[in-house]
Formats: C-alpha cells, structure tokens, sequence
C-alpha cells in the first residue's frame, strides 16, 4: 500500500481512481465541523463528514457547553440579569483576550454578529434557559445558562472593557453540556442530509501541481479512499495535545502537564494545512487551568510561588490564574487561606494541604522559604486589604478580605501532579472566511479550517475565557461553511 | 515576470532552462555558509555561494567572534588559565542552556568534537592568543581571547555542570571581532575556488513532483537565474529578526524590542524551507540582552520588577537576567544600587536613573510602589547579604553585598526604550548533518540547513549563552557542507 503522509499532500496527477466525489468534505466531527457542515449544505453544497473516531464529539463533546457571547446591548440573559452588553466593550475585551496579536478582523465580525450567532445557535435547537448564575463559576451545577466565565470583572480588563458576562451554557443539568451541544448539531446535520462517514480516518489532503486542493485520501474499512472534493477541504480535526512530538517541537512548557483535554488532538489538520503550504502561527501558546476556585471562598485566599511572591490578581478567571502559574519558577504554587475562607477543594483537582500553621511565620518555616518571604507578602496583602484595597495586584474589593483568622494553610497547586487540564491555541493562520493563509499571507485554493485547527479568537494562553474556543469554532465553523459551499468548483 | 515565492518551491519541471549548474548552492555568507562552503569544497565539490548583500557578513560580522568551545580536558586558553573543562559538563551545561528540548544528539557531538572544532578555526587561520579575562565580560576590550561568557559559574548551572569559562573569542582589540572572523572564513571560501554570487538573492528553492530539492532561483541583475544544484541546497540566511511580520505572527513577545541585530535577517531561509516541506520549530524563542553588566560593579546590585519584587540571581548571563526582564509585568524593571556599587552605566545601554533617596523607603515612594515592596525586598536581601547568602535566589558570594551605602538609586531598563538586542532562535529541525526534516520527521532529500535558519544548540532565549550561536554555525555549517558533498547526485 502507498505511504501517505499528512507532511505534504497527495499529487493529484497520480490518483488512479477516485472512489468519491463531494463538493465539500468536512474532516472532524466535533463543533466546528458540524457547523461548517450545517452551513454548507444549507447553502445546497453536497457535504461529506469523516470522523476518524466512531462518531460525533471531539473536545467539544467533553466541555461545558459554554459560548461566549454579548455585545449589542445583550442578550436576553443578560438584560435580565441587567448587564447591557456593548459591542465596543465585547470587542474590547476580546481583543485584550487575544493578546499580542489578537486577530483584529475576526474580533471584530465576531462582536458584530454575537447576537446573530446566538440566535442561529437557538434555531439550530439549542436550548438556553435564560438565567444567570453570579459568582464564581466552572460551569453550572444546575441548568443555569448564563455565567461569568473570563476576567472581565478584573484588573486590568475592567478598566478598557465594561465588565459583563458572556458564558452562555446550553441549558444541561450538571456539568458537561457540550455533548448534548454537538448531539443537537448532529441531528441538525443528519437533517440536512450530510454525508457523514465515522471511523474513518484522512490520512493526506489532495493537491495538484499549482498547489490547490483538490480531495482528501481518507482510510475507511482499512483501505484508502481518494474522495474529490469540487469546492474544497475543511480540516476541523482540533489542536495538538494529545501529540506528545508535537507538544515537545512547539510549545514545551505543556509536557509538566498530564491532563490534555481531547479526544482524538493529534494535531493531523494542522499538519495536513502546513503540509498543503499553510502557515501555522502562535503554535507554542495554550489553555490550562486547574479547577482551584471550588469553592469559591478559596479565591479570597491569594496565591504565591516558591519564593512566597504573589503574582497575580486571584479573582482573574481561574485559566488566567493558571497559566501564570506556570511562569513561575518551579513546579509549586500554593494559595494561601485562613481559617475564615478554608474549604475542602474539589478531588479533582488533586490539590494537597502543604503546610498549616497558627501564624503566617509557621507556615513559612513549615514551607522551608526564608524568613521574611511569604510571611511579610500575607502581611503586606492583610494590611492593604484590611483598608478595602490592593495597591500591588488590584483584586477587587469582593475578594479581598485580611487573612488574619487562624489556623492558617498552604494548600499545594503542583504543576505536575495536580489536576492541570490544556489544549492548544496554535494553529492555521486562516481569513474569518475559513480561508487557510500560506506563509505569503495569500490564500491556499481549496483549503479551509476552523475550530482549534486555526489560530483563533482564543490565541494567547493568559487571556483565555471559557467559552472563547466554542464561540470560535461554531461561529468561525459557520463561516468556512460558508465561504467553502460557494467557492468555484476545481 | 513569473511570480515567485518563498512559500513554496518553483517546480522542477517548469524549469524552461538552467542558467547556471554546481553541485552545491549555499544561500548566505555568513558564518554558517561560510564554514558550509569550506567544508563542502574541502570535499570537492563544487560549491556556488549566493549572498543577497554585496559581501560576505550578515549577523556574525555584526557579533564579538566569540564561539563556545571546551571539553575534553579544555583548551590551551582553558588549561592555562585553570580549567580542566570535561567533555560532560560542557555536554551538560549545553543541555540546560537548550532547555525543556534541548537536542541531545547535537548537544553530544558537539561536545566531543568541541576542541576539534576549535582545532579546525585555528587551521582556518583564526587567531586565538589564549589569555583568559576573569570577571563578567561582555566582550574583552583588548585582545584577550578567553571569558566567561554564560552562566556556568551561576546557580542553577554551577549545581548540575563544573563550571568553566568556555567562551573562545578571535584575537581582535577591541568589540566586534566578528566582522574579522568572517573575513578570515571568506579568505579560506575563495581560496578553495567557491564561487561566489553576491548581490544575488534567492527568490525560491526549485523541487521536483516528489518534492526533492534540486536547485534555487536566484535574482541576480534584477533576472531570476534558474540554478540547478546537482547535490543539494544549503539554507544559511540567519534568522528572522528584521520580518516584522514574521515577529508578529511567531514571536510576538519580541515586537517590544527595537535593536534587532542582524543584517539581512528576514526568516527568507526559513520559509523557503518550511515551503519545501521543512517543520520549524521553537518559532517563539529568542535572545535578547542589554547590557547592564557594565561596569562589573553594577552586577552587585539587585532587580526588581515594577511590583518590587527580584526575579532572578543578578549574577547569571546578562541574556538570561534580560530574557527573564521580558517575563515580568510591564515593560520597566529597576537595577538598584548603593553608593559602594554605583558607576554611570555604559551609554548604549540606554538606562535612566529612575529614582534616588537616602532611605530604600524614598526611593520605593519615588517609584510610586506601595509601602512595604521594593524596600522590604531590599532589607530581606541585605540582611542576608551581610550572612553572606541569598537563599532566595542563590546568588554567588562573589556577587553578594548588602546595599546599604546611601545615596541608593533605582536605574530603569524599560524593555520599549533601553538597548535591548535581540535575535531570533526558532528555525528548520535539522539532523546534526544539516538535512531538513519534515513534519514527520524525514529528511528532504537535497536540502539542508544552517546557523539561525535552523534550531540548533541554542534554542530557549532564557538559556542562552555568548558564543552559542557562533559555535552553531560554524560547527554545524561544517557539518552540512560534509554531508552535501557528499550527498548522491539528483
């Protein structure tokens, strides 16, 4: 059998045979590739789906559900709950979440269309209540759909951004929505009679001499199939962190971590893209978090690094908070409690108690730091904290309280034992069409991506919120659907 | 004209005639080509040497000529001035220095075959008058042609590799020895016969259907040369720190900095090669220093960031203490100084005084930081110092002295305004011999790759050390010439 690889496409000028012929194949059955299905054959395009894994999912089966969503004026969960969400202060703030290089073009149509969105999401059958939970949430623990899910209440988002909420969950008992999100795409998909083909695998994308892509070679029933597509390629396969040789080649601080959030993220449509002449950008930045802010008193505790320095503003969206964790020198961070604020954190989170004492200077001894490290970095945070204020980090005044009632703890966050999920942000460089970009900016004939495929709304591993990726892939998803059912034919 | 990109090759079989035949194209005359050139002719082959500026140079002509060299019981400089430098704490050393995916296989080589190498630059005709100059050394200001030129003798390094002073620089009186290292490399290029082409720039690498390397389009006299290299190609154009567009999409953490140091360093070797096929890695890392360790007196001082927090033992490399300037929050750290210690820092370096007082406390309201930060920073470290220890960040004794002598003063290096030098470090996968790899690991057959095209010993900009990159090019420049010469006609 002919080797194929995902380094560089198949040459079109040696397929003996085709074996099929769509307008628009579709690779991966989670989010992104759903919505790009359903807006391709909406738009009357023959659509094929193939999913390596047996059926529909991906990460976004194993999420909250949660899609960010606001701007022009709310929707209604958030005019009840009384946030009258701008478009500015969603682009805004997006813009700042995306980082260094937030793509200022994708921002933008997104805030502009949010509320579209969300109604196209609701005519697709997505339920959402309507109620906001406040607080600080994971996800809901009821069928809640409205959450604060980012930063926005924190400094310094809140200072260019009106703060709002904008983690629109699907309306789900418990927690783990997204996979009766993608269940409820699905059924939209099958609706429309979309080709999908389940455990089979693409192997190499298709291309001719001048470089457009012309099909995909796909392995079904262990054998390869060369499937034309007339109108072009959707690689929506997710990001890497389930490939260990990935990982290491572009983005190494992700090895400490043991918990990658996915299903089958061997990164095979980023390869496929790059293969196919496509630019891969950000590759080395990701999302981690721990689930440390359960309960919520926790995060009126502050956290410090091995050399008992804090080193952020802890109401900050528990992701932010994470990703900072691992700027840290060392593998251990502790967050800091009394006896006021202790609770038991979540098993899940494998977070140990590493040191209790009856004042801050036993905890310190009892840590091995130095005298005057941690102790005076308490004492410093209770001072300012005990005038309602906190001149070094800027918390807000809702989660500052003195650390001052004994006993006090250390609670250990270890970034390579505790509970660090993650995924990747890198990705294809594409246009908000889908469109994916070769090194020269111009687009490649044929070739679209979408979800964590790309590089994205979510780029920059500090800045994200929950809910940022969903939003990208079934927004951005749509789009490539789009664009790929009305492109020439090949 | 036809159009033609670095973002993917000319095809072989749109060739409409060859305008010139060798057996070995090297792009770029620096270091890297240079040494890829002597090797390659050495060997008999026929060599063309494209350069896109008017003459041999790019970022080595522009460095001190300082190459990392040791092992193996040290050099003649090493041993006369007391190191007995083995083989496996350079290895070990070069490990840290390449950090969380340092390249084992290159590491080892080049540590066995260091003194060698050194062997071969002095064959070269480079001159070393084998006088070491003790203390912290950016380049000698003489012609002394040993330093210490890492951070061998620092914690954590001094810990895991016996420290040794390793960096070899070319007798030269004076900064800027690189430009006469390059001269005595190009003296031995045209000696060997080499031909070569400058003012000729490299518009795309030509490959056949099967994606095989086999010659390069070359713009010379304003026309595209169609030059078919019968053995392979050699990338050796260097980095990408002067393609702002490159900075932005792979390392935009870089686009503070203003004071690229390069010459002609636009990536174009890198996307030529990544459009071959070539999987670059490690695209976010990258050097960057000021330099603040003039005079030597300075090093006794301590940073803190605008928090007033230290981040780092001061008496590592400057590069190391300056990348990890980049990590903190903001774009200002400060260098604080007593009277014992202070001394005007060097002009280029662009550093301000920031802050003066008779207390640390004046000195901590003039920064406008809370009460009880920077100042608290400095007396846990002086009453330390005055023990004789820093347990916080193990700074060497040498180093350490309490900083109690008014006037003190806080000096600001600001990452947007202070000289900050940088250049990039992420670049094509290579096999110790040069060969490209693809995404999947394998070698593109005819294409090969040195210096600051590919990611090579020196990989993480927090472990960078003078001498590293040099050592790289030419080490490995050398290597690739070997294995094109000796590579089985196309």
């Amino acid at each position: 059998m002919t080797d194929f690889t995902t380094a560089r496409p198949f040459r079109h000028d040696q397929v003996e045979r085709w074996d099929g012929e769509t307008d628009v194949a579709i690779i991966g059955f989670g989010a992104a590739g759903a919505c790009a299905a359903i807006e391709a054959a909406g738009a009357g395009a023959r659509v094929t789906l193939f999913e390596s894994g047996s059926g529909s999912g991906g990460a976004s089966a194993l999420s909250g559900g949660e899609i960010y969503l606001g701007g022009g004026g709310g929707t209604d969960a958030q005019r009840a709950a009384g946030f009258e969400d701008s478009t500015e202060a969603l682009e805004a703030y997006l813009m700042m979440a995306g980082g260094p290089d937030a793509d200022a073009v994708k921002v933008a149509l997104y805030a502009r269309e949010s509320l579209n969105h969300y109604q196209w999401l609701r005519d697709q059958g997505v339920p959402y209540k309507g109620t906001f939970l406040p607080g600080k949430i994971i996800e809901p623990a009821e069928d809640d759909t409205l959450i604060w899910s980012g930063s926005e209440a924190a400094w310094p988002f809140s200072e260019t951004a009106r703060p709002a909420a904008r983690g629109h969950t699907i309306q789900f008992m418990g927690w783990g929505g997204g996979r009766k999100l993608v269940d409820i795409l699905e059924a939209r998909v099958r609706a429309l009679g979309v080709d999908i083909q389940t455990d089979a695998r693409a192997l190499s994308l298709i291309a001719d001499a001048a470089g457009r892509v012309t099909g995909v070679v796909v392995r079904i029933d262990n054998q390869p199939r060369f499937v034309r597509a007339q109108r072009g390629v959707v690689l929506a396969t997710g990001g890497f962190c389930m490939n260990q040789d990935m990982l290491r080649r572009y983005t190494p601080q992700t090895m400490r971590l043991n918990d990658p959030i996915g299903e089958n993220d061997n990164g095979s449509g980023i390869l496929m893209g790059m293969g196919a002449g496509g630019d891969a950008i950000h590759m080395d930045e990701f999302f981690t978090t721990c689930p440390w802010i359960i309960p919520e008193s926790l995060v009126k505790g502050i956290f410090v690094n091995e050399r008992g320095q804090r080193f952020i503003n802890e109401d900050c969206y528990h992701g932010r908070v994470s990703r900072t964790m691992l700027d840290q020198p060392g593998d251990r961070v502790f967050l800091l409690v009394d006896n006021a604020i202790f609770e038991r954190p979540l098993d899940l989170a494998r977070i140990e108690i590493a040191a209790v004492g009856e004042t801050w200077e036993e905890v310190e001894r009892e840590l091995a730091m130095p005298e005057g490290t941690l102790a005076h970095t308490v004492h410093t945070f209770n001072r300012y904290a005990a005038e309602g204020q906190d001149p070094i980090y800027r918390k807000a005044l809702e989660w500052l309280k003195p650390l001052n009632e004994a006993p006090f703890a250390a609670l250990e966050l270890n970034i390579r034992t505790s509970f660090f999920s993650f995924f990747t942000l890198g990705g294809l460089n594409t246009r908000p069409s889908g469109e994916v970009l070769d090194r020269a900016g111009e687009p490649i004939p044929g070739l679209y991506a979408a979800g964590r495929t790309t590089s994205g709304l979510p780029r920059w591993g500090h800045g994200y919120s929950s809910g940022l990726s969903l939003a990208d892939c079934t927004f951005f998803g749509r789009m490539a659907g789009r664009a790929v059912a009305s492109a020439q034919p090949t």
